[in-house]
């Protein structure tokens, strides 16, 4: 595990741009769930997803449970909210405290395992866990912190011989989508249909004060993410200002260059992390792109393009006058969650790709400098990669030292736009053709997406449909109520952070096929 | 262990003494501790509590620690509060929640030893534990509940690779005793004096809302310390408001029949406990003539006497006209915490002794009647305790089935006044005079107050202190700033409970010292 700390960078801050962000009112929506039944953990053999039901949740009675106790509890959906437990005592008056240990899962092995099992390399403070001690019985607590899960398991670590509790639960969900914008989509196929609410819900419940990548890890502000979600919002939600908040947040406070944080914190104030990806601060560019075709504000465009252009410059040191982008060792770009993954195709194409984004910024700004400076930098970027990359025999790109042939490199240079389009959908159906031993393929739902996206763009419609409903699929019949961080179908269990309980269930970087089926008419 | 219940007890309620409760005001004084020092569990040859110090405490600075560190913090003092902590962070932006466990020990052992390993008969739920995840810092957390505490070890479960964190603590102590009354041993003998500090302080840490039993365990109004706190409180900080409202609180709901419960919780509301111990109901008796005494104040007389004449009445039948006092199987009556003790003689002694204060309280109430119907009475228990009891060979009391003679027989035979002077002295120099092999001795802290009481009320004046020396004294020896509930001086580790962890170390039925010191003139 790999991260970057930068003690020494210095933030400097947009006094207005802060201030525009106070006066955008995010508003929030809430709904209350109630537990929908009792479950327990059982053999596989028994049930895939390691839970099987034992009783009802019957909200008027509750659940009576004694001292060293243990329950869990199925909310039936993913939530993301408050809790609350009403908590009565039965028997003699209590003649000592109760305690209760909480655990809270997105997911049914977070539930069944002990976090004290906990291996990974994130750290241990993102299993959602409460120990409560109660003084005086009855009492209703209403849980400070907001948790993101659909089972909670529920330890009386103690009463006394002389008193058994019963609760009562709920869960007041938060979002800033609103929920009756949900749109079904109109098709037949079921299992579209179920990836698409899949995908909405897993929108909604990131939709918080910002776009969250994820709300139990790292419930924060990614541009990566970020790019995905508004994609996603402005075919659904539509709560434009919550997109626009996201882009003044990565403006406010950027290095002395201009470079804006891989991801921002927003409490107890606004701070940049000190971690930087340069196709995350490429991105910007796009993000602000959509947003203004969106919206037409003109206003928002006006204040961000100068911090567009920064990420231009920022990392114009990399770009050789040979038109190749120059990779530094360590984490500079992120691409996938892909150890053997050469990314220089990649980065080449995300280069490329956000130069052509800017360059439609500019366009819109009438800055015909700028449009024609890119012009000349774009060719010499695809001029490199075409002579460089592009191999002719194979048809595909292909790293030149290694040989290796990867997905991410061919998605990228094809959603980039190199070439024509007729190498570019050669290249797709050459990269189709090969076997998976002989490439290097997508890992995370992220990466995904964008192959997907670049099937859609050049007409392989049905190849696109076939492996959303293999990938978003596989994991609706994993039983997921929204989408993954990472998914390997080969191997439910893995996770980049060396334990599965810290995986987010919940990532907004899962959450496109919504924006795909309506961007290419999928229905 | 022993726990009684009663679902079938239905109480009545004074509203008149409910209302009177809600007058008393309970002045609550304050003070800030802070840390003193960090210590570490050492091997027992280095330190005898087990703790030594490894660094001073900074209040300017704090503590800082990294991820899954431990430390142990010294109070240098038993600190009885609400624990405020300001956590703030080093190195990059917390990317992760920091996440705390804090174990609380009024001993060393308490954060020595895991809470994980009790196994004590006790609710663990009186381990005093918290578990905090902290979203967002800087943060300054008002932890709720009230601990009782010297020591606090704090692990950092984790917080990220990227951050660490830094803490200042203090303690805002809680107390309705007026610390500015305490008052020195007028004595040149430090271990004396060292006594009476600690169990003036004792007491102090037991006077909260009402006489607690213990701060730490179990935090509630018990009727036999309650009696000894009033005495030590006259002798000390003259709280007499408090002893008023403890009093009412007995008498406000009782059982149909007027008696009084052992103990009584005060939150949400006044709710008796369902446990009645003989001996506890009768002490309701002295310890309103006790108050009475110190205040003259006749109105709570008059309200409460009929309470005190209930308590006579309901266990009237337990008297046989042959002046036996019978005694039911279990846990009727508490006397001392003693498996081998048989209770008999004792029981007979606090009948004739409460039957004797009773008849004082009859004496200043004028009602001639009660005071000839107790005379009566006491004079046929009397009888029979000297002729069923008294072995006039040994000159001691001895319990006619078993042959056993024991320390709680010999004391209350002379507490309640059995006897002539002659014969009571006799008694206790036949006692003294005995090996420990050849009696049942005093095992708690409250049954060795009476044994000394009893010698200095027969005069055994350097006796008396010799035992308050090795007793008290033991305990201070072994690093007490507040007593015990439990003190084996051969095995200073032994709990009546199964676990020393459960124990209470601040205990109000120790806190006597100060009483006997002063009441008996012992300077």
């Amino acid at each position: 595990m790999e991260f970057q700390t930068n003690p020494d960078i210095r933030f400097i801050t947009n006094e207005a741009f802060e201030a525009k962000i106070k006066q955008i009112e995010i508003e929030m929506y809430h709904e209350q769930v109630l537990p929908k039944r009792i479950v327990a953990a059982a053999p596989e053999s028994v049930s895939a997803t390691g839970l099987v039901e034992v009783a009802g949740y019957n909200p008027g009675e509750g659940i009576r449970m004694d001292r060293k106790e243990q329950v869990i509890v199925d909310f039936g959906e993913h939530c993301v909210g408050r809790v609350s437990l009403a908590i009565t005592s039965l028997g003699s008056p209590p003649d000592a405290p109760a305690k209760l240990r909480l655990s809270f899962g997105e997911t049914p092995i977070e539930v069944i395992r002990s976090f004290d099992s906990y291996k990974g390399e994130l750290s241990a403070s993102w299993l959602q866990e409460e120990l409560l001690t109660i003084d005086v019985l009855p009492e209703t607590l209403e849980l400070k912190r907001r948790f993101a899960f659909r089972y909670l398991k529920i330890e009386v670590v103690d009463t006394s011989p002389k008193y058994q509790i019963n609760l009562k639960l709920s869960c007041t969900t938060e979002s800033s989508a609103d929920k009756a914008k949900m749109k079904q989509l109109d098709t037949d196929d079921q299992l579209l249909q179920e990836i698409d609410r899949v995908s909405q819900k897993t929108l909604m419940q990131c939709m918080q004060d910002v776009f969250e990548d994820g709300p139990k890890r790292d419930r924060r502000l990614w541009l990566g993410d970020l790019r995905l979600q508004a994609l996603a919002n402005y075919a659904t939600f539509g709560a434009n200002d919550l997109v626009k908040k996201c882009l003044y947040l990565f403006a406010a406070q950027t290095t002395n260059e201009g470079q804006v944080s891989a991801n921002v914190f927003i409490e107890p104030r606004l701070i940049p992390d000190d971690t930087f990806l340069a196709d995350y601060s490429l991105f910007f560019i796009d993000t602000l792109l959509d947003y203004y075709r969106e919206t037409n504000d003109r206003e928002t465009l006006t204040d961000l393009y100068t911090t567009a252009i920064a990420q231009l410059r920022v990392l114009e040191d990399n770009v050789l006058p040979t038109g190749e982008v120059s990779v530094p060792q360590g984490w500079w770009a992120f691409i996938d969650w892909n150890e053997p993954l050469e990314k220089q195709i990649a980065i080449q194409g995300i280069f490329i790709y956000s130069y052509k984004r800017l360059k439609e910024l500019a366009a819109y700004m009438e800055d015909n400098k700028l449009v024609d400076e890119l012009d000349d930098k774009i060719q010499t970027l695809e001029q490199y990669a075409l002579t460089t990359y592009y191999n002719e025999e194979k048809g595909l790109f292909v790293d030149p030292a290694s040989r290796q042939i990867a997905i991410p490199s061919q998605t990228w240079m094809v959603l980039s736009g190199v070439g024509d389009g007729e190498l570019r959908r050669n290249v797709l159906e050459n990269l189709l053709a090969l076997d998976d031993e002989q490439i290097v393929g997508c890992n995370s739902p992220y990466m995904y997406h964008h192959y997907v996206e670049a099937l859609l763009q050049e007409g392989f419609r049905e190849e696109a449909v076939r492996i959303i409903k293999l990938y978003w699929g596989g994991m609706v019949e994993n039983g997921a109520d929204t989408f993954w961080e990472v998914y390997y179908p080969e191997d439910v269990t893995f996770s980049p952070y060396g334990d599965e309980m810290i995986n987010s269930y919940c990532h907004a970087w899962s959450c496109t096929p919504c924006y795909l089926f309506r961007k290419y008419g999928i229905a």
